[in-house]
């Protein structure tokens, strides 16, 4: 297979990820769930737009590369609800298989680069990864409270599960915390969150 | 309103590029069309592993942003049939005001930035245009073939009408163009193109 075939193929097995659904509702719509290929798409604008919230400066281009691939483990792995202790167990060896399945279709020096993006996304040790994960966290708060609530009524999650959630905010866009608190507390108000 | 309020309300605005629908499929689910937000995600994936087919260095990160927002304004537009000539007479002029609308929403500053992204797109003037622009088109052409013609067949489309749209290929990623032909010539020798 030549670098071109293997880079086509890759861009076909990845459209798998407009069929990945997850918990967050999307708002005026019939449909009722976020793909992950849209959700990917929406935190990549959020990630231009939010820039000067991060703790520090960050290089934009590569929150946007991580942001863009942070989610293709789950056309394997699947995606986990953020509020499913028991499926959280084995996230972790699904989504390295899934990562080295997928990103393993990809000429070497592609596939070593993409690795190491979804590997500084999961470990969230750099200014980049925890900026790219907080706006992870922040985005499906924003969609559940704009679409009455949400996923969380579903699942009975409680206010301090959201919180707890949410702490990479803290860390990875701090200036943005206020906005997660107000939209907690307005969301335990109108009796969305237990 | 606050600076963050305008960010914010933008956020949630674009959310609704995910019910803008387009013409071309998307392999192995249930829902038959394409969205722009995943249509968006897809080609900003594309710029990242296919740069080295541009004809000149380009600015990734710009061409990025580009492709991220190209299509926001379809929220007010639409989405426009590549093949409908007569919906192409007021596509400008639709998209203008949609521009003006959405990027408005946003602080000054950015909206400048937007607006300027989006007319660089348009222009097709720079490099980062011209490979953006080559992403939009090659991304349609490889869903269609691998959907058996995808909307090819139900809107009649012919092989000169493809060769005609893809044509922006051979400027921004000119070492892609015989993918583009080879396609081709088999999506006729299979009788999906006329």
């Amino acid at each position: 297979m030549t670098r071109l075939s293997s880079q086509l193929a890759f861009i076909l097995e990845i459209d798998k990820l407009k069929s990945i659904l997850r918990q967050t509702p999307i708002t005026g719509a019939e449909r009722r769930q976020e793909n992950d290929a849209e959700h990917s798409w929406h935190l990549a604008v959020m990630a231009t737009l939010l820039a000067e919230y991060a703790p520090e400066q960050v290089d934009l281009s590569r929150v946007l590369r991580m942001l863009l691939i942070h989610d293709v483990v789950e056309i394997d792995a699947g995606d986990t609800f953020a509020y499913d202790a028991a499926a959280y167990s084995d996230k972790e060896e699904r989504e390295c298989r899934a990562a080295d399945r997928l990103f393993g279709m990809l000429p070497s020096d592609q596939a070593a680069n993409f690795r190491a993006l979804w590997d500084e996304f999961e470990a969230v040790a750099t200014a980049e990864a925890r900026y790219a994960n907080a706006l992870d966290r922040l985005q499906p708060l924003l969609l559940n409270s704009r679409t009455g609530g949400g996923s969380w009524a579903n699942h009975k999650v409680t206010r301090a599960q959201v919180l707890t959630r949410m702490e990479p905010i803290r860390h990875g866009a701090p200036a943005l915390w206020p906005v997660v608190e107000s939209i907690v507390d307005d969301a335990t108000a109108r009796g969305w969150l237990s």
